[in-house]
């Protein structure tokens, strides 16, 4: 299975040049026989959106974006993020495309500082999603520091975790491959890069395998796309040596929720 | 508040020795001023035990052991690792010792390959100890895969996680740098180091602050003693930036346990 990610640089409020030059990605990896391409956390529209932009920005799900997106995706499955509206709320969304339809959508949790001024936190849940290759699961930027949405997606049985982010904490991107590891299951990472109103995003987008190794990466300033094979299989088998298995050696009698 | 790891070299069923080596690092630590000190899993009897080993080696708790050492923990607080017998059972325990008592003490929950072969999965769970200068609770190795663990002792008030550890995995060192960022806590991590029937233990002890900083660490070899300051009141703190509380934040009725 061929998984990727593009380290994105969206122009803020500049939503249909951001849609073509998403579409143009899928594209491209669709020819590179790319099946699941992840993008960053509000892709299509920009991070530090104004009250009035959100507003203008966001759309229905699905709707335009998702419909004109799904087109493309011809045997290639994309997660975009972008601001959902829903009645009079907005919602930090990230949606799973492919073959025209919407496999799954996934409203962002945890709201981070500024967010929870123009958002609603969603409800969604941690759900995994069936592609013909793999069962994945989304998540959201700060959902990174909770362990516990990233562990339920993988007791549900999620073999890749498409983290869509923009990152400013330095810490992030070392503690997410501890995300691969405690619950042997893939990771992709893709982190925003550039500069909006005075706040720099960090890049280095990765995909990280269930034994934390770093099988891709991007740096901290570069838009680039990168894309790797793996074997979702390897993420079925949670032995991490002959007698140890990670979740049939849970206790959960012993823990706290 | 001064605390502190040995990362300790056990000979391997010299039980005597080891105990006298590990009085004589509390003497020492003691006279410099330290609150809190780690020793890595099964410091008094070495790890690769056969079952006559493990009989003749493990002790009750209380029991010879923790009484001769917590007559030296005057004042200071020691984590000592040792097997735990009870009837016809073997524990892998830690007992935090001081002033002449014990203050608490955990049986291993997690039981790593082998180990299932000669011990019995302990049920004292994550408990949280009181000392004078901060809360305490105690976890052993592979329990640092199991992120509820941790997560279960920060929710339950600990400001210090005490992992005593006998790491052989390269990436578990990585790993538990997130426990501290995820939870907002410190972490003593106590490794040791040395060779027992063919395998290399990796060392790389280390302290972590709640913002991922490693404030000290040693290297995969040698037999050190480590000694920092911290003030353990950063941890009752659980906001990461203004509006952004790790612990308010958390959404329990979309997790799975």
């Amino acid at each position: 299975m061929k998984i990727g990610f593009v380290q994105f640089r969206p122009v803020l409020a500049e939503k249909e040049k951001n849609r073509e030059r998403i579409v143009s990605y899928l594209i491209e990896a669709r020819k590179r026989g790319v099946h699941l391409l992840v993008f960053p956390e509000l892709a299509l529209s920009g991070y530090f959106m104004t009250h009035l932009e959100l507003s203008e920005l966001a759309e229905n799900v699905p709707g335009e974006t998702t419909g004109e997106i799904s087109r493309v995706c011809e045997d290639i499955a994309a997660v975009v993020s972008l601001p959902e509206k829903e009645g009079e709320k907005y919602f930090i969304t990230s949606v799973l495309l492919r073959d025209g339809r919407i496999v799954g959508k996934y409203r962002k949790s945890h709201l981070f500082e500024g967010e929870k001024l123009l958002f609603s936190p969603g409800s969604t849940g941690y759900e995994v999603f069936s592609l013909p290759e793999a069962k994945v699961g989304l998540l959201i930027c700060y959902d990174w520091w909770f362990p516990e949405t990233s562990r339920t997606l993988a007791l549900k049985g999620a073999e890749i975790l498409c983290y869509s982010a923009c990152f400013i904490k330095p810490y992030a991107v070392r503690a997410i491959a501890t995300r691969a590891v405690e619950n042997r299951v893939f990771v992709i990472l893709s982190s925003r890069v550039g500069r909006e109103r005075g706040v720099t995003f960090q890049g280095q987008s990765q995909i990280v395998s269930p034994n934390m190794e770093i099988l891709a990466s991007a740096g901290e300033k570069e838009e680039t796309m990168k894309v790797i094979d793996i074997d979702p299989k390897e993420a079925k088998n949670k032995k991490v040596i002959e007698l140890s298995d990670l979740f049939k050696d849970r206790r959960e009698e012993l823990y706290l929720k």
